[in-house]
């Protein structure tokens, strides 16, 4: 996530407590999140936005993107394995996967998981962003390790436009906001440029904020998908400490094609990490992949869900 | 929830954001949540604690005791309903429950929507919580106009020495954090006496943090609880913007008896609903219930649950 002006990082650290970082966004006006600063270990401009990495003293190395909080090593686990097994752990024998912004490389590391992805792809708009993981968020970054992960620094929206008809089986888009940056992944013609690049019953999972702050965003998100997709729509939520509100949605949607029920996971991630090398999982379950479907009652009339 | 020194009211607002309350705690040392203050509505001490009600931008009226959020109207919604239709939807035909704690009403409320129960106590240690929410948060403590309900103002653990043996069908503790006033609610002796006030095969829901902070604060409940309870325990939780991290659990215990399977609800609270005047249910719903039993994996392994 990220792409809000303004708020360097550098604001955010005078104006609020001293030795504070606090997370102020007009995508959340009136309230503010803030963390004590062990240590700024690194401040920069990329072409597309502010980066900064600081070590807090209560969530660990904390990534912030123009000023909003992308990832702290704390509570990493939830938002990357539910953006990532939510969608793969629901068709079965995903081969060749996409990943769209993700830059940190978290979500490469959950898509690592699955033995049967043969093929990673990834589009990260921001070379920074992926100098800045490897260097201070190795477990991580670890996901870009992986000899299947090819990455394309660029544009994912053009990037898509070389990719041939119902070319992957997953799309995974880990986003910033819909302001700045981000903005066109949220609109219409991104979601069909997706649906066209997946083979008939291919599966995405997209970013979609959270039920508290946003439900008029997610149900234009929810309306544009289910233009753009014929199989099934679905949202999804987890908990993220970190992020405003302490949740965070993701839109599912499938293709026409074999019929996916995203709500019944077929494709159990447990059973990949058997005998494997690779740290274990810490949030996903078969389980809480059902149980994240379920909404609280005044988002699920919202959705006519 | 609340209890917290260091922190009235009035040192959040000068230490911090001007124009802004800040909620800083040693239960959640390194971070704060901060909220934009558009009138400062209610400042008082009370024999126990530091009482501030405020108008925020962002959320509504909110409660604050001792520096710690209580209640905001915009998301009261899913703690109250959840902490009271978690346990009165599990037994068939509940007609005597306890609210320990719960000043500001909302549990009533909720506990108000099952047309079995018969007697509605509370025993609320301060006078001053009560007061203030009737005259600020109207739709939070409607909850008291309820002709059922009878008003006990004093100690929980001391009320509860002279209720008889197999008294209530479930107790329902709203309880502030484990400091300060409410620490002896989190104890031993405490589950105990719930315990020997309950029927066979009553049911207790009680606050029990998150598990993103007071992992070990949970062990140590469930442990007692499992001491105290001869029937289930089982952790739930939900999503509270205004709460640290954005989430807050619930111990469900029940005695020794009829058995009670919590993941399966069994009193629909949705059909009660039919045909009243009250305001709909906002959060919680069956399928809701049984969602919030599924634990992320490394809170599930923590509690070996």
């Amino acid at each position: 996530m990220g792409g809000l002006k303004p708020g360097t990082g550098r604001a955010n650290f005078s104006s609020i407590i001293p030795g504070w970082f606090s997370e102020m966004s007009p995508m959340w006006p009136g309230e503010a999140h803030s963390f004590e600063v062990k240590e700024i270990l690194f401040e920069g401009q990329s072409d597309y936005q502010d980066v900064l990495v600081f070590e807090s003293t209560a969530y660990g190395k904390v990534l912030v993107l123009d000023g909003v909080i992308q990832v702290t090593e704390r509570d990493e686990c939830s938002y990357q394995e539910m953006i990532a097994h939510l969608p793969l752990c629901s068709i079965p024998n995903p081969q060749k996967v996409l990943v769209i912004g993700g830059g940190d490389g978290g979500v490469l590391r959950e898509v690592g998981r699955h033995k049967s992805v043969k093929q990673i792809d990834i589009c990260e708009i921001d070379q920074m962003v992926i100098d800045v993981a490897k260097k201070f968020f190795p477990r991580i970054a670890v996901g870009f390790e992986d000899p299947r992960v090819k990455l394309f620094v660029g544009d994912g929206a053009l990037f898509l436009k070389g990719v041939p008809d119902g070319f992957y089986d997953a799309i995974i888009v880990d986003s910033s906001d819909p302001v700045g940056p981000a903005q066109e992944l949220f609109e219409t013609p991104f979601f069909e440029s997706l649906a066209r690049v997946l083979r008939p019953g291919g599966v995405v999972c997209t970013q979609a904020e959270s039920v508290w702050l946003h439900l008029h965003i997610i149900q234009d998100i929810f309306a544009s998908c289910k233009k753009a997709f014929k199989g099934s729509v679905n949202y999804a939520w987890t908990n993220v400490p970190t992020y405003p509100s302490g949740v965070i949605g993701f839109m599912l949607c499938s293709t026409e094609g074999p019929p996916v029920n995203f709500k019944q996971p077929i494709n159990p991630i447990e059973k990949a990490e058997e005998d494997d090398g690779r740290s274990p999982l810490k949030y996903y379950s078969s389980e809480m992949h059902s149980a994240s479907f379920c909404l609280p009652k005044f988002a699920r009339e919202a959705l006519g869900a």
